[in-house]
């Protein structure tokens, strides 16, 4: 029995049946056109069609998915909304993809131990609007939240604006099913803290796909914030700027949120949304403090004048949601924004010690200068994780090229300054090149270690997360000629 | 060369010029008596004297030593200060017992990244003691902490009453420089935030030295609270002071700690300390209230009223240092009071979500009427984490198993209800063979091949944590005969 032309034809083909038998008919997708649908994820530059497509209602179907896979040597690549900015799932042409997006029930609001108990494939945001009658909501915000899913902030650690208060997705897990690469389908944690044994919910969380496929996830509720406030700061130096992130941290406020943009951010951003952010501005803060009132009134006394103590020219305070939504404007639309002043960009993801903030945006600006490609700033500045906008024009040959030098030399400042390649993207195949600028082969090989007890026959989403020879070409820095952190003693990478 | 006759004769004799060579003279231990000062750890009923003791000085040691273990097949225990609860620190008669006493410098106190880097062996309250000058403090606090070792306490996950608003220790470590089994020197995290790759920080932490051992840590330093108030609530039975509560978290205040004691545990706290509890009381709840002076004073309220509404017939609130003191001083000399009216208890740990936190308690009550063994319950009630202590008289021949009979049943209870086997005090030996009670034959498979992905010779502290045919015997229970959690749908369990 032969496919169509336009039909898998490679080897997940032969699975087809079998696949058919799990998930039902309208289960599996084998037309090119649909299949095409699926051909990238948030960051569209990496493409490729996958094999097959199925998609499964339960943990069951992802168990016999994932076993068949297993037994059979195909690969399989698990995909929740497809929002990630790694490639992460970036599909296997000869590979299954295992897309949730059919598992989204929300199966318990437990509000007496503050959890939630969803299916993978369930937004984001719709734990919080279930859990907001009574109170609550769930925490972790990835500017995606609206369609992001939960498995894939679980696959990503997903973080957002708030994460420097309330963590990223790690610290609101609380119990996983996973169905490991192998097809089992096991129980890490549950709704009482702590549970014995090795913390695999922390080391899955994170794991971008690569040791199976979460069915099931217990995140933690939060208590909504009796009041929240946001400021906006404005200031005429990014270092006067940045002189009051420390101030604020070092006085021992936590904000739920410290945001910063630079000028070329404001700019784009007041020409797509009139935000009217204070003229003059070479950088802005938003600071936003949350919890009971009382705590929270004395704070924002506290914060305005660590601002103008800093240098700040204006503050202005916002407490009603639509005031607040005013100021929060100019900060979201600043990514889309970007488009309208440069073709193209590429958005870099990097973390910095918040020490090496300053010092790290200072040769942001000199790379820039020096290579004269423009360069915005919009950042999580509360926890160090840059964002830095690297725009280039794509009709312009070799622009990409240029662009992508510097982006890459950004990631190398912040691995230089004790910082770190990701802070929420995620490795995925993007950076999977990259992983030993900074871990050496034994750290790698420990990584590899781990994944390979799961994965032997690494089935689950090959060739992302660590560098392989195949993904990475035989080239010096892949395993081989780095040297390990430790042994060179480069204490600054601690 | 024969070594003397009380001096280590068994396996790792042969390694000892060896380990002379990388720990110096004075860094190996072979005779008999100065070997068997480390024979037991907090748990003393379970003792082993070491083959061979070792004090290395640096990570270079450290991993020397492993290494060598890992190459001859010896197999070594790590053990820091020897405080710990589960027989964790189980010295193996034919192995390495390796302390790491003599790492204890504190490298840096980094105010403006809000971290500590220490050695393993430094004790817990000496990073708040290197940090209260800056306004800092290290927030996991075990009853032990004057003299536990960090790396003790990142082996166990350990926590203490105020783990209910701050969290465990994996919740405060954002760096490790880990020695693996095969005696690999690896570093995972940093000072920033959310490092690429697995995890591995948050499966090391809590892996009871069977993954290796920590020879550095990178600790999260926590701003000392501008304010702290401790209120003492007495109730006339153990429900209504649940019932206080359920309804303090319920109306989302965040205590540092709220502690229970019932009727037994005060009783012998006021023969041992005279704390001058309430009178009458069969239930107190110690609820400490740190943060902003607002916020603090705000919730003092709260909390009073919630106590009154739930049934409590006096509160007082303590908010100097000394008064406050006198609060905790009956809860912290209760474990150490019930010797005064039982000439001995088994301290048991075990877990249970809030909700059924009542039921439990109630459960461990006809437990101990039907079987006359009586039970005094103190424990960790904002997080349900219980310590009933079980007493006997171990004069009295059979005492001791019927009280371990009874102490087994309540564990049972916990996991019953969703709960753990052990909320802070860890597996070790104690526990290995009650791990099939929470976990199904696939997910201790799971833990099984990450821990044999790094100690695939099974050198590093074998017997601990996971259940063995040698330590557990053929019975059922151990890997075979128990049902996987998910398998047979056990939806309490999560």
């Amino acid at each position: 029995m032969s496919l169509a032309e336009n039909e898998t034809a490679t080897a997940p083909a032969a699975l087809v049946p079998e696949l058919r038998a799990i998930c039902g008919e309208d289960g599996v997708l084998t037309d090119h056109s649909q299949r095409r649908t699926y051909e990238n994820d948030g960051l569209a530059h990496h493409r490729e069609v996958p094999g097959v497509v199925v998609l499964p209602t339960s943990a069951e179907q992802v168990a016999a998915v994932v076993r068949l896979c297993h037994e059979r040597g195909v690969p399989f690549v698990p995909r929740g909304a497809g929002t990630g900015l790694s490639a992460g799932a970036l599909p296997h042409a000869e590979g299954v993809l295992l897309v949730t997006s059919r598992m989204r029930r929300i199966l318990e609001i437990d509000v007496a131990n503050e959890c939630a108990v969803v299916e993978p494939g369930v937004a984001n945001l719709d734990i919080t609007r279930a859990a907001a009658p009574h109170g609550y909501y769930y925490a972790p915000d990835p500017s995606s939240q609206q369609v992001c899913s939960v498995g894939g902030n679980v696959a990503e650690n997903s973080g957002g604006a708030h994460c420097l208060k309330y963590g990223f997705t790690v610290n609101h897990v609380r119990g996983l099913d996973v169905v490991t690469p192998s097809g089992e389908l096991v129980r890490l944690g549950g709704k009482a803290a702590d549970a014995p044994g090795y913390d695999l919910i922390g080391a899955f969380v994170g794991s971008e796909g690569t040791l199976g496929v979460a069915t099931r996830v217990v995140v933690n509720l939060t208590r909504t914030p009796e009041k929240t406030v946001t400021l906006l700061s404005a200031f005429e130096s990014m270092d006067a700027g940045g002189g009051a992130v420390s101030s604020i941290i070092g006085e021992g406020v936590l904000p739920s949120a410290i945001e910063m943009m630079d000028a070329l951010a404001i700019e784009a951003a007041e020409a797509a949304v009139a935000c009217d952010y204070p003229a003059g501005a070479a950088a802005v803060l938003i600071v936003e403090l949350d919890g009971p009132a009382a705590e929270v009134d004395a704070q924002v006394e506290q914060v305005e004048a660590l601002c103008a103590a800093a240098g700040s020219f204006e503050t202005r305070t916002a407490s009603g949601a639509e005031e607040r939504a005013l100021v929060w404007k100019g900060r979201k639309s600043a990514f889309a924004a970007v488009g309208r002043i440069s073709p193209a960009y590429i958005v870099q993801d990097g973390v910095v010690p918040r020490t090496a903030l300053s010092e790290v945006l200072r040769r942001i600006t000199e790379l820039s200068a020096d290579s004269g490609i423009r360069v915005a700033n919009v950042f999580h500045a509360g926890d160090g994780n840059l964002h830095p906008l690297v725009l280039f024009d794509d009709t312009e040959p070799g622009a990409w090229d240029r662009a992508e030098e510097v982006s890459a030399k950004i990631l190398d400042l912040c691995v230089e300054h004790g910082g770190s390649i990701t802070g929420e993207h995620g490795v995925g195949v993007d950076k999977a090149c990259k992983m030993p600028r900074m871990y050496g082969p034994d750290d790698l090989e420990t990584f590899d270690l781990f994944r390979r007890s799961l994965d032997p026959e690494g089935t689950a989403n090959p060739d992302k997360l660590l560098p392989t020879p195949r993904l990475c070409g035989e080239q010096p820095g892949v395993r081989r000629d780095v040297h390990p952190l430790v042994a060179s003693g480069q204490a600054t990478q601690f």
